[in-house]
């Protein structure tokens, strides 16, 4: 009973995308080399951390961005499971010990305690590849191209870089909002850029699409910072309060947790302003927005 | 005096490729993020690793693919930059402290040595994204395709997964083979097979391009594993030696140094043989085979 109401909690999901949420999940375990095929330890690490769960919000951000866009056919489906996997490498090189040195993610040992350092880092390097290799699969360079800005040194990168640059030191408003804009927000927004890329938006369509995915990647990240405060650790899958102990950057520690709600409202609030008028078929975008905001895990 | 010989010696080098290979360096060095934008500790270690030389073997196999196959204009170049960006990235990673933990690698402290592990990790993963970013910029989807499948597990990656697995044990001939054929012979063959598509090769070229690939990138292998054994240090910027103290599998450790010999030798035939009448102009394309069956460095 109380597992019942544990899943239904974590389930507040966009009913438009719970279909979607089942194919996304066959398509990424479709894509993913077989674990008795060589080599098979490093194919079973790459299951480990890309089948351990999480939300697939990304690869479901650009499907909603694709169908808001009037997007047509599967093209979409391998580009929704590179954006996965972009995530889960991203995950497996941050736990590292010369990283953030995590143990739990997802409520099991992160791959490196599980598989060593050596497969963590190859898995890593693996799922970042395939990533790029199911992307090409669409046809599309410019989505290609997409994902590797979103994710290279003006992207993802430099939010990991400024991160680990500040941790331990006094930051500022401005620092935390750079670090969660490039470390989140740029594959938050690249992934439902390449939604309206592969459905052929307009390049005004897209301006809006990319503004919508800036405040939903902030706000996104915002939340965590605030669940990591007063989450349940359970549903989480992983401890909180650590962004405190390893006085890490986040909203919270310069604004407090009053005005970080405030903020994470105020920004999905302008990405529906945005997205409303901006698209063919805002629901079921608009719907996600809000579950971004509102989410428990 | 002996600074000229020696350099003399280091470049016995392909007459038709030598205008190239300054092309590539420009190209190179024109790619990568200026050390004065941010994160500029990330793109300073990016240009130490990148910018430390190399022989820039893939860009130029790719280019001499290009014109043997009748290429025209500069789409090869982003594509040549590429190359050498993936495998600098797979030598960075290939170093770190979890994998060989080596101290030197051109004549200087390894990445890791000079920045610390963290950053090391972070500069492989962003030339890894780079290079998908330049491939992406050739507009061929194809040439992603080829790149991601060339490194990935079915690749490079499966050969390092394979040399992790063999330190220390007894290897046969067919293990070792193996280990090349992926870890070095892969990256090659995909680098001339880049080459012919982007100059819109037809499927038998490609055919014929492929199995000239396969065996220069073992034959390349094999005069690396010779070269460790005999020669000269100075030359190679890196200990000489160090494969017979690390157990590693190699040609010369499973066959002898003369069989070894012989046996690159053959592929090198066996590749120009291959070569000559599929292409319109072999020329360099059998010079450069030559060259990599009988560098010094």
């Amino acid at each position: 009973m109380v597992r019942t109401m544990i899943k239904t909690r974590t389930t507040e999901f966009p009913a438009c995308l719970v279909e979607k949420r089942d194919i996304v999940e066959k398509h990424i375990d479709g894509c993913l080399p077989k674990a008795d095929q060589y080599p098979q330890t490093l194919h079973a690490a790459i299951r480990y951390s890309v089948m351990a769960g999480g939300k697939r919000l990304r690869p479901l951000l650009a499907i909603a961005a694709f169908e808001a866009c009037d997007g047509k056919g599967e093209v979409i489906y391998p580009a929704a499971a590179a954006l996965e996997l972009v995530h889960t490498y991203s995950l497996i090189h941050d736990d590292l010990p010369c990283m953030d040195d995590d143990a739990m993610r997802r409520g099991k040992p992160t791959l490196h305690r599980k598989y060593g350092e050596a497969v963590a880092l190859l898995a890593g390097d693996a799922l970042h590849d395939l990533a790029f290799s199911l992307m090409a699969r669409t046809g599309s360079a410019q989505a290609v191209l997409e994902l590797a800005e979103a994710i290279g040194t003006g992207g993802m990168l430099a939010g990991q870089m400024a991160d680990m640059e500040a941790e331990g030191t006094q930051v500022t408003e401005d620092d935390v909002t750079f670090i969660h804009i490039h470390k989140t927000g740029k594959l938050v927004r690249g992934s439902v850029r390449i939604g309206a890329i592969l459905a052929g938006a307009s390049a005004e369509t897209l301006e809006a699409i990319s503004q919508y995915g800036d405040r939903i990647g902030l706000a996104f990240q915002i939340v965590d910072d605030i669940l990591d405060v007063e989450g349940d650790a359970r549903m989480l899958g992983k401890s909180v309060g650590s962004d405190t102990r390893n006085l890490k950057a986040t909203f919270p520690r310069v604004m407090g947790l009053g005005r970080s709600k405030e903020k994470a409202k105020q920004l999905i609030e302008e990405a529906v302003e945005i997205i409303t008028p901006a698209v063919p078929h805002p629901d079921c975008f608009v719907e996600l927005a809000r579950f971004i905001g509102g989410r428990q895990t």
